[in-house]
């Protein structure tokens, strides 16, 4: 919550809900900043508290002003989010490209922040000639009506995006998995394939060759892991009628492949 | 709505209004095949119609199934959205990742489709197995509670930026201006000179060089257009007390320059 991100700013926001859900949108992405401007509903505000789910760190750092001019007074760079044209001599950027701005402005030290409007009627052209530069979003015009809790989550979105750099910024990954050593593989295609010789899979006996290409083929393609290299051996040890259980071999290795090797 | 874009799959939503809130999200960034399984409340649902504001088309065109098999059944690729790892041996991909995979199958053809799960639990572990990959966002694990609607909208988002190009796909963007010529950018220096030596602004008098540079500089900057040298010439005109209205010289040409020429 520094000057690294951006302000969220809501100018004039009628509901407390919408303060709310706009909080939470922000808590989703990893923002922490937000400033009201003259909100009908002022915080702290039950309504808000309930619709944020959690969000309570941002409603409680969150600060009120009464003009959308004391609220940037300290910013360096601005956007205006608006879903429509206001003709005015002013950069138009996308949520990317703008976030690639805000990005600049803060790793220069220097705050910025992104206005939203009032639920119906959005900003005004006085506030939105307040602002740097202008943020819409790439929306179907037929269907350009989104509520300001999204928009917001839209623009916290891109901006937690843009700053993973080569991270995934993922909750979680993959599963560790330690992949089959080649041998492991060449094993478990030769006791399939010995399987399938003795169930008479093979036939014509000609397309033997192809079928086996066939079925290793798809085996390397998913990769497999020890495990599941088990897994599958003990799959086809059953399908064989034979005992699935690893047993101890005479060398005091463990194997499923005693009975065949017996 | 077509095999080209993503089906949308809301797997037993319990409210109408969730699925409304989708259908408006799909919508907002031009999507449009919906399919629900198993939902508690079915469609038409008045609660769903109004939270979908406007989405109409949407809702019409949704398909209901009894199975999730059902209605992933024609789908040759599908994402399980899901906010928790579900340590499985699966690919987690981003939004970005999933839907340039998603992209490629639609690009061949072949459907897809992208589940989401309950309101409060999400997929069951059954469920994700019969995706082919998961979907994740990169969400502060802080703060991961997002609802169907805001789910559905990042991926509606990515998938519709995703498919820009080189286009903006914004629904307006700046506004056309006709970039002033050079002469008339010089007119205007030495206008704007020519009234602050009047004015005695440049003192002292070896400092007017670099203050000439400076406001040449910040006047290039602004990249004026034909109108705005016009404006800023009027202004100009206006501050030295002289007609801020074109005149017409004798020659028949239209200039505020007429009270200096004569």
């Amino acid at each position: 919550m520094t000057l690294a991100e951006p302000a969220i700013i809501l100018v004039e926001p009628q509901l407390a809900e919408n303060v709310g859900t706009a909080a939470r949108a922000m808590a989703n992405f990893g923002l922490g900043r937000l400033r009201l401007v003259n909100p009908r509903e002022g915080l702290p505000h039950g309504r808000a508290t309930a619709a944020a789910s959690g969000a309570d760190h941002v409603l409680a750092a969150a600060e009120t002003f009464a003009t959308l001019g004391d609220a940037i007074a300290d910013l360096k760079f601005v956007f205006a989010t608006t879903a429509r044209s206001r003709e005015m001599a002013k950069a138009v950027r996308g949520p990317d490209e703008a976030v690639a701005t805000l990005r600049s402005f803060s790793a220069a030290g220097q705050g910025t922040g992104v206005l939203f409007g009032r639920e119906r009627t959005g900003l005004t052209n006085e506030e939105v000639s307040l602002a740097s530069e202008i943020l819409t979003l790439p929306i179907d015009p037929r269907h350009a009506s989104l509520n300001i809790a999204q928009a917001v989550l839209i623009v916290a979105y891109e901006w937690r995006r843009s700053g993973l750099g080569g991270e995934s910024g993922l909750p979680f990954g993959e599963e560790a998995r330690e992949p089959a050593s080649r041998v492991e593989i060449v094993r478990l295609f030769e006791h399939l394939e010995s399987a399938l010789d003795n169930a008479g899979f093979f036939r014509p006996v000609e397309r033997r060759s192809h079928m086996v290409s066939s079925i290793r083929a798809l085996l390397q393609r998913a990769n497999l892991s020890e495990q599941e290299v088990r897994t599958l051996r003990g799959a086809v040890a059953a399908l064989e009628g034979r005992p699935t259980r690893p047993h101890r071999s005479k060398d005091g290795t463990m194997s499923t492949e005693r009975e065949r090797e017996e």
